[in-house]
C-alpha cells in the first residue's frame, strides 16, 4: 500500500499511443476535475493529484491501469469514497473499476463487518460446517403463507431463512406482521426440530423508511436483517452498520447496473461499508458470474486485508441441493449457501420440508478439507 | 399505459429462437423470481406477474423488449421500484434497462420535482432566457480559496454557482464553513453587480452526515442545493426532496454508462425521485453522450410525462464559452448551462470576471426561437 492513499485498478481500453494521456485524465478526472494546467493552489497540485502505479497491457488497446489516490480526497466519507473511485469516470465508457485496496483509515471510517463470520455462526450456533438459507418468496404471498413456509424451512433444519429482497412494505404483506409471524413460526419449529432458525427481514426504502423498519425489527426480537445496498445507497450501509446492532446479510440487487466488477462491488466494498455476509449469484446458475468470479469474491469476503474481520459469502442464484457436494469443496465450510427455488418448487410442505432436511443434510454430513 | 402497471423497455440480446423464453426469464425475475411453476397462489399468477407488451428487433439477436410490470409489486417504494426495474436482472449481461413509463400512482408516490424549471427561474429571478452556471473547483481548495472564486464568478453576473460535486466536508474545507464563505461571497458582489449569485453546496455523505449538511445549509439560508443520486443512494432523493424546501441539483456521478440508459436514469428515474434540474455530460466534451441522447435526456426533462412540472436540463461536462451559440440553439431557453473547466483556467481574477460576463452575455443576447 502507498501510506496516505487508496490504490485503484482500472480495466481501460485505449490507443497504446493515446495511453499515457488518458492515464493523465483519469488520474485528474476523479479527484480535482481540471487539467494540471489549471492547477494553481500548491497544496491541490501535492495532496489533492494522485498518481500512477502502474499500467500493464492485458491485450491490444485494453490496459490495467493502477493508480494510487490521496485518502485526504475522500474526506473520510462513504459516498465522497465512491465518488473518487468511479464517480465522473463511471460515465466514461472506456473505463472499468477492476479493483480497489483501501487503506487502514478509510477502513477505519467505514467500519467494516460489526459481525462477520463469528458473529453470524454465533447467533446460528454452527461450527465445523458450511450454513444452510433459504428465502421466502415469491412476493405476492399473504404474510400468513410466507410464515407458513418459514416454519416449514425451519421444520426442514435449515439455519437461516430469510425474506426474498423483493419484500417490501407491501399493501399484501406489511412488514411489521410478516416479521412477527415468520418469528413465530421459526419458534414453532424449534420446538419440533431443538433449534431455532435465524429469519432474517429484508430492509428496503428510503432511508427513512428503512430505519423505521430496523426499529421494528429491533423491537421484534429478529437477529439479523438483510438490505441490498445498491438499491437503498451503498453509503446508507455504513449508517446502518453503526446503527443496528445485528449482523447485515447484504444482496446484490441493482449492482450490475455500473461497469464495477464484482470483486470490488461485493468482494470489496460491501463488506468495507458493513456487510456481515454477502450473497452473490454463484457460477453455473442464472446469472453470468464464472467460476473464477466466484472463487475471488469468496475470497476476498473470507481473508481481508488488513485484518478486518471475514464476512461470509452466500453464493446464490440458481444452485441445486443436488448440486451441494460440488459447491461444498468449491467454497469449503465459510460459507452460506442459499436456496430458493430448488426448494420452493416442491409440489406440497411435506417434500419441501423433506427436501430441505437433504440439503441440512448434504452440508452436514460434507467432508470438509477447509 | 397499461392500467395499474408500470411499462418497462429493455434492450436484449439474445438469440431468436431462444427470445420468448427469455422474455419470459425477464418478466418473471423482476417480480417473482420463480418459474409459473412453482407459483401456487392465484393472487400472485394474477397480480404479481406483468406480461409482455411487445418484442421488436432491432438488429440480429438484438431486441427491445416492452412488459408492462404490476405497480402493486413496488409497494409504492423508491428502493423497490428500482428493483422491480433493474435489480437482478442488472446482474445478467444481455440486458439494459432503455426507457420506463411510470403510472401515476408511482409518480405521486416519489413526489417528482418540487419546485422543477419555474421554482428555479423564481429563486434566480430570470425568464426569457437560459441560465448561466459554473462550479468551484478543484477541491483542495481552502474555504476562503473558494469564496474567492465564487466571488469572482459572482462579479461576472452568473446566475448560479455550485460547489464540486467531489466536495465533502473535507479536513481542509468543512462543509460549514464553506457554505457560510460563499454565501458572504454572493452577497458582496450582489452590492456591485446589483443581482445576487445562486449558491448551491453540494450535500453528500450517509443519510445522517446529509441530514446535517441540510440542516446548516438551511440555517445558513441556501437557496438550493445538488447531490448525486447515485452516490448517496436514489432512494434518499425520496426524502430529501420531502424534507428539504428547496430546489435540488442533481449530479450524474456514478451513474454508470452501460446498462442503464441515460434517457431511463437521468431523464426519466431522476426528475420522478425529486431532482429539480439534472446535470448530464453534453455531447461533445470529455464524456461519451451523442448529440441524439441529450436531445433525448432533455426533452424527458421539460416534457415530463402525465403533468409532473418540467424540470431543468443542465449539460455540462467539457462545454466551452466559445460554443454557447451552437448549445443555446440545440437546447433552447429552458436550460441551465453549466461552464467549469473553460472558466476556471483563466490565468487570474480579472480574466476569470470577463470570461463569466462573456458567458452571461452570450446566454442574454442569444436569439432563442424556443
Amino acid at each position: 500500500m502507498t501510506e496516505g492513499h487508496i490504490e485503484v485498478d482500472y480495466r481501460l481500453q485505449s490507443p497504446e499511443g493515446a495511453l499515457a494521456g488518458r492515464v493523465e485524465a483519469l488520474l485528474l478526472e476523479q479527484t480535482v476535475e481540471l487539467p494540471r494546467s489549471a492547477l494553481r493552489s500548491s497544496f491541490v497540485r501535492d495532496r489533492l493529484v494522485g498518481r500512477v502505479l502502474g499500467t500493464e497491457a492485458v491485450g491490444p488497446g485494453d490496459f490495467r491501469v493502477t493508480l494510487a489516490q490521496p485518502e485526504l480526497a475522500t474526506g473520510d466519507d462513504p459516498a465522497q469514497l465512491l465518488n473518487v473511485l468511479f464517480g465522473n469516470c463511471s460515465l466514461q465508457p472506456d473505463v472499468q473499476l477492476e479493483d480497489v485496496r483501501l487503506s487502514p483509515r478509510i477502513r477505519q471510517a467505514l467500519g467494516g463487518p460489526r459481525f462477520g463470520i463469528a458473529g453470524i455462526r454465533r447467533l446460528v450456533g454452527a461450527t465445523g460446517r458450511a450454513l444452510t438459507c433459504s428465502v421466502l418468496k415469491p412476493i405476492g404471498l399473504t404474510n400468513q403463507e410466507s410464515a407458513q413456509l418459514c416454519l416449514n424451512l425451519s421444520l426442514g433444519g435449515l439455519d437461516i431463512v430469510k425474506d426474498d429482497h423483493g419484500h417490501a412494505d407491501h399493501s399484501f404483506g406489511p412488514f411489521g406482521e410478516r416479521v412477527r409471524l415468520c418469528l413465530k413460526a421459526t419458534e414453532e419449529a424449534a420446538e419440533s426440530t431443538g433449534r431455532r432458525t435465524l429469519y432474517v427481514p429484508n430492509l428496503t426504502g428510503s432511508p427513512a423508511t428503512v430505519l423505521l423498519q430496523a426499529r421494528l425489527a429491533r423491537e421484534a426480537g429478529v437477529g439479523a436483517v438483510m438490505v441490498s445496498p445498491m438499491l437503498i445507497g451503498l453509503p446508507f450501509l455504513v449508517d446502518l452498520a453503526s446503527e443496528l446492532g445485528m449482523p447485515i446479510l447484504a444482496h446484490p440487487a441493482f449492482g450490475g447496473a455500473q461497469r464495477v466488477s464484482p470483486l470490488a462491488l461485493l468482494g470489496r466494498l460491501f463488506p468495507a461499508f458493513g456487510a456481515d455476509a454477502v450473497i452473490f449469484p454463484s457460477y453455473g446458475g442464472r446469472f453470468s458470474y464464472s467460476r473464477a468470479e466466484c472463487g475471488l469474491i469468496a475470497g476476498a469476503l473470507t481473508a481481508p486485508a488488513g485484518g478486518s474481520p471475514p464476512c461470509f459469502p452466500v453464493p446464490a442464484g440458481g444452485m441445486k441441493v443436488a448440486n451441494m457436494g460440488e459447491a461444498l469443496g468449491f467454497y469449503g465450510m465459510e460459507t452460506i449457501l442459499l436456496i430458493g427455488g430448488s426448494l420452493l418448487d416442491a409440489p406440497d410442505a411435506g417434500s419441501l420440508i423433506s427436501r430441505a432436511r437433504q440439503f441440512v443434510d448434504a452440508v452436514a454430513r460434507h467432508p470438509y478439507t477447509r
